[in-house]
């Protein structure tokens, strides 16, 4: 059952109660759907940017330090870092966090890490409801900065009103960014570490390819901006941008449509998420486990046996 | 219909026969899974190899260089290439098949490229479905490459049974590679690149890491083999690790255990997608769409209205 102190709590921002419903979504039992039922007018208040990038190019050096700038306009910020794990360290990976600490002792900060192993579905899911949870919290700004090059991380990414994506001026880089499906999503692109050789020439090519995008005047075009996140420069540009952005949506009567279009998206991932588990029940993994030798034989293909399971889950309700 | 003429040239290795047969499955209509059932009977014979990196570590010059080899002992070689694309270009990017010209010309090879753009789903359905077409044209190797940190194009590149992980020595790479879930699942990592700068160290720090992995006599250790496959260094170690790995998989009766495992995920992936095809008629379609005011005025919850779709569907049938 659902604690309504629990509830009232996290609407006047106490930390233990975002920790503690998080925890509960992120186990993702009965009350999870209860939970979220019960926030969700309080939902829609914070303003949420993607921060995604190749793994290396700094984004958690940006999210750092951008929270910063948000801090000295004393706006509370929530931060979702998807953060993929490996077996090898059991968790996630302390680099991340250690770069975090300057701001995870600040109170009107909320940093929660997420794992993306195990969990292709469900974690866009998570970190969605995360931040509404954060939302109905409170928070001024949400931050959802994931390693972007998988399709639920850009998904994760895209869930926000404004998309930064992060390059470096490494050689190619904005090609495999284009390849990786990266420069769709970025309503901003930061190109860091523009300290290093070759800064100019990746800005230059960045530029060149975003020309041959259409656009007109009801199309934002991306800007890219120069900058050294650890030595914080560039940084005031990207928090200026931002806000350009945001003013823009609100001006062409994109921003709702914007959220509308993304909380379709999660409705019909939230149903298909349900239907899976209805699916797969004991009955289901019986017929796929008792035709395998078949399938294994040549005798009949997985598609045969695809078609089997699908018409007994069809006709058995 | 299914094209029975068709299907015996398919079988006979007829080019044009593979490439439609490639062509209807793509399309996903109503015959696809009627020529997957036909040509199921004819597939196992190849052995599959994926190919996984992060994005420029040279997965594409690897991929020419290996099938160089293959055709030098006269085996066949199909080629998969997962290939994202981006609605600047209009399509598959220019440069890999520019670096596949040397070998796109040879008869006993054959290359597939297929874009990530738009099929998230379906992505690895699509790969895996013409990985069997290739299988039963008489391939006898098949490759599929993917860009690797996503957690669909991982999907692809453990369907296969040898599965490399191609790294180079920048710094920070290996625990990159950790993080995007990299290290687990390779059977045999090719550092490439090795004539740059921090080979030797990024060789220590991947062995380091490798270490720490629990392993018995019943467990593959995958090797690191130092490579600059632009020219060829290293290209016959890996050769010699794919027959290593095979050896192995075949004494310790693991290579059908571990195309069963693969084949059960791929028939509970078919069956889900033609759930998902059932589930978004018009009906549940309309019902969503005339849920949203509601929702964006905070009225209802996502839950709310995903559990509402989901009843309808449920007791529709």
């Amino acid at each position: 059952m659902i604690d309504n102190l629990l509830l009232e709590k996290l609407f006047s921002g106490d930390r233990r109660a975002v920790a503690r419903i998080i925890s509960v979504v992120e186990s993702d039992n009965n009350l999870t759907s209860e939970y979220l039922k019960s926030i969700y007018n309080k939902v829609g208040n914070a303003y949420r940017i993607g921060i995604t990038g190749p793994p290396g190019a700094g984004k958690s050096t940006i999210t750092n330090q951008l929270t910063k700038l948000f801090r000295k306009e004393n706006k509370k910020v929530g931060i979702i870092a998807v953060d993929p794990t490996s077996p090898f360290t059991g968790g996630a990976l302390l680099g991340d966090r250690v770069r975090m600490n300057d701001i995870g002792m600040d109170q009107g900060v909320f940093i929660r890490s997420m794992a993306t192993r195990g969990s292709l579905g469900g974690l866009s899911k998570k970190a969605i409801d995360t931040a509404d949870i954060l939302d109905a919290a409170g928070s001024d700004i949400i931050i959802l900065e994931t390693v972007g090059v998988g399709q639920s991380e850009l998904d994760i990414a895209q869930a926000a009103d404004t998309t930064i994506v992060v390059l470096v001026p490494e050689s190619g880089d904005s090609v495999q960014a284009m390849k990786a499906g990266l420069m769709e999503i970025a309503d901003l692109f930061v190109l860091n570490k523009c300290d290093r050789p070759g800064s100019q020439q990746a800005y230059t090519a960045l530029q060149t390819i975003l020309m041959i995008k259409q656009h007109d005047e009801n199309t934002w075009l991306p800007k890219i901006i120069k900058a050294v996140a650890s030595e914080n420069k560039g940084m005031d540009e990207v928090l200026n941008e931002i806000e350009n952005h945001k003013k823009f949506l609100l001006e062409k009567n994109l921003f709702q449509l914007k959220r509308e279009n993304r909380t379709k998206v999660r409705i019909k991932e939230i149903v298909e998420n349900k239907l899976r588990e209805k699916l797969w029940t004991q009955t289901s993994e019986s017929l796929l486990n008792s035709s395998m030798k078949n399938v294994m034989l040549g005798n009949s293909s997985p598609y045969d046996i695809a078609e089997e399971i699908l018409n007994q889950f069809v006709n058995n309700r």
